[in-house]
């Protein structure tokens, strides 16, 4: 629909309004019908000028940022049909985890502080290959779905198995995700071959790929756990259906001089080598990168996924964030698997990349609190190749946006808006959650997704899993 | 009161009975007067065995646990004026946060991202000297306790300015606190001279020794800060009055070096030196410690605070803390004041601890989630010198108790109780809250502070913060 709007063209944010057509004189009196109107709390943009709006004001209409600015403003001009009033709390772009298993949430706390191959080895791999099929892996995302709802996620970006299943519940539960399916040279729960799930992701990319919520694509293991001809294929799928890939790379120490043995390259050379890196390339990890492998992921447009808790649990140790930053890389945050974290929150991986960064680089001024943020947020979206839609509060965006309180114990008094949200806030203090337009928590009651159902599902299958390892 | 009471001599957790008597047989109809009864639930002791009782109850009588077992043996053998059901939720020892500046919870991202040279001279002391008279102080003490309490903190160790109005705010909220009144060379808010802090010192000393929850103490600020004759005053006095010292040490490695340059010695083997040590010292950070350091902790029986986040957030170092474990010495967890971390939660602060290092050892052994619980709870209590009272949930201590939901979307399924509550429970899962057997918090309802004039507080002290920076 067509809108016509006054434009106050005063120059202070406190009258801003963005709209998503021209900007034309029009009467008050033709206010626009919108579908849904957040009224009141800051609104922390995270647009290029990293705008934030006092007292402002959100339409949304077809899943979309129609209109956005002051309260005064935006209310005259809009007539809603609903009205969420967000009075004293912080309006942000929905938070993007941009790594996780999202099934393995059902693996939490399974192995905890024990070497990776022991844990990998001895727990997570029997647990899987005892336990995951497809009714567990849709129990485990609607868990998952539910922890990251509930801590004001609204993009993921994941690497399991059974995706297709991941995907039918993502979207049921109105929440968006960059969605790929594991292959990787052993036989899995799904998938026998690589070439099996090479014709999963086939079919898999081509069911969703215009979907408005779901982004299927690809997810090779990683390098070492594929054959270079199998990359290769993934790879030309992935340019025939213009499909993104996920992919772990580096991560430990162990990886990259294997595969430095093995082709005589470091892993990022080594796939690039190969033709395989693109700008629809997202690289989980990253631990373990050369400056050179940093120009790489830079020249390619590779997007990267920073797992910091993770990295530290499974002592992999700490990717070159603020290299990356400084060649302006799309690194954004990611929880990993809940297995190795043991939470899907994306405010305590902000918190922990903010001060990690600072210890690592024995520089207190390191990725400072809005950097963080942005990480979470919109350089999250860019990582994810989705920066066009989501990622930052912007007219013309799907909205997809969490309203958080500012005023509970452990945030007050609060002196910049992005140290409270990086260093106070916690998931708990996050009260409504739009993703697409559409209501899926408000004031903490989840309206996409049955709670009771869940936690019923994640304890039946925690005695299954008990039994299952004969514990 | 003496009790007598049936004790079942049967060899497993699921009927273990203890008491504060003798055990002796009597009839169940003598069921005794207790004051408060938790029933159901799983005990995690923390008591030298680690034991971890299922469907336990606890028995409270006058501020302390007076009985503990099954809930069937339990229930038998008390009647209670009140009782609290912890059926499916998961009853621990309160958490002792070893190191705080509790009022400073008012410049809560006051300043964030800065060298610690600048952070310090250009925002928090203008800020102190601007802002910090009593008033101030109880006004941040309250909020501080608030976001404690709301976090299953029972026991803290503080340094600061007008210490008794910190000892008043928080013997009035029910929480125990090692309260130390700053010392330091320079003229601060409450004392202008180390000569006039030392007075204050003695009168606050005498005055509180012996209350129940408070445990005064006098708080030289850093080697670096105070005269060697300081330092020895001090310490006489501790030795007269027998009570505890609580001190920053080797915080930084500027500091390491600095002292190693004026007295030829590292900060501890100087502080040796000068027969400062004991084992009523309280020793925070210890980051820069060498190996005859730790040693020396051990001889003399110093306790110490390992504060991960703020080391992280003004990037001082890492504390050899696996090298402290392995020659026990009491280290406890803090969270140091909230303008350096920016909270008072110690379950970031237990995860933090065990994954930071994992990364820094190489090794994702080391601290397992049981030895992060125990620091943040009996070894927290051995490094404040308190482990006689608290720290562990046994018959004689006092009753400093926490419930912990434990069915909540960010902890299920649970495979692994100190798993579960290291890496997946949150502030927010603390339910109910119980200090020297009072209740202070009762299904998050916070009972003995008033969480909207904390608030009103904080935020004019907020506006008046403001005013004095010139912002």
């Amino acid at each position: 629909m067509q809108k016509l709007l006054t434009f106050f063209s005063i120059f202070t944010l406190t009258s801003t309004l963005f709209s998503s057509t021209a900007l034309a004189a029009i009467e008050s009196s033709r206010a626009v019908n919108v579908d849904l109107l957040i009224v009141g709390g800051s609104i922390v943009t995270m647009n290029a000028e990293r705008e934030v709006i006092e007292n402002g004001a959100i339409a949304i209409t077809n899943g979309k940022i129609d209109l956005m600015g002051t309260r005064r403003i935006v209310e005259r001009n809009s007539r809603a049909k609903r009205v969420i009033n967000a009075t004293g709390k912080v309006i942000i772009p929905g938070l993007i985890n941009t790594h996780t298993h999202i099934p393995m949430v059902l693996f939490r706390g399974i192995s905890d502080d024990l070497d990776l191959n022991d844990w990998l080895t001895k727990f997570i791999f029997p647990a899987e290959a005892k336990n995951v099929n497809e009714q567990f892996v849709r129990a485990g995302t609607r868990l998952g779905l539910a922890e990251m709802i509930r801590g004001g996620t609204t993009t993921y970006c994941d690497m399991y198995y059974f995706e297709d299943a991941i995907a039918d519940e993502t979207k049921k539960a109105g929440v968006r995700g960059v969605l790929g399916e594991t292959i990787i040279k052993f036989p899995v729960a799904d998938n026998k071959t690589p070439e099996e799930a090479l014709a999963y992701t086939e079919r898999f990319i081509k069911k969703w790929k215009n979907d408005p919520l779901i982004v299927p694509a690809a997810a090779p293991h990683a390098p070492y756990t594929l054959e270079t001809a199998t990359l290769r294929s993934i790879k030309e799928q992935s340019d025939r259906l213009d499909s993104n890939v996920v992919i772990h790379v580096a991560e430990t120490k162990k990886e990259r001089d294997d595969i430095l043995a093995q082709y005589g390259k470091t892993p990022v050379e080594y796939l690039d080598s190969i033709g395989f890196l693109s700008n629809r390339t997202i690289a989980a990890h990253s631990v373990w990168l050369t400056a050179n492998e940093i120009d790489i992921y830079k020249n390619r447009g590779v997007g990267s996924a920073h797992c910091p808790q993770s990295n530290m649990k499974l002592a992999s140790g700490v990717a070159p964030v603020p290299a990356m930053l400084a060649k302006d890389i799309p690194v954004g945050i990611g929880t990993d698997g809940a297995a190795s974290n043991n939470d899907l929150n994306m405010w305590e991986e902000m918190d922990t990349a903010a001060k990690l960064h600072k210890l690592t680089s024995n520089d207190p001024k390191t990725l400072p609190a809005e950097q963080a943020f942005e990480m979470a947020t919109i350089r999250g979206a860019r990582a994810l190749h989705l920066d066009k839609i989501t990622g930052s509060l912007e007219v013309g965006k799907r909205a997809d946006i969490v309203i958080v309180d500012m005023d509970n114990l452990n945030q007050i008094p609060s002196f910049n808006i992005y140290s409270s949200l990086v260093y106070s806030t916690k998931s708990n203090d996050v009260r409504t959650v739009i993703i697409n337009g559409r209501l899926v928590m408000l004031d903490r009651r989840l309206l996409t997704l049955n709670e009771s159902a869940i936690k019923r599902d994640a304890n039946a299958y925690r005695d299954r899993i008990i039994k299952s390892l004969g514990n």
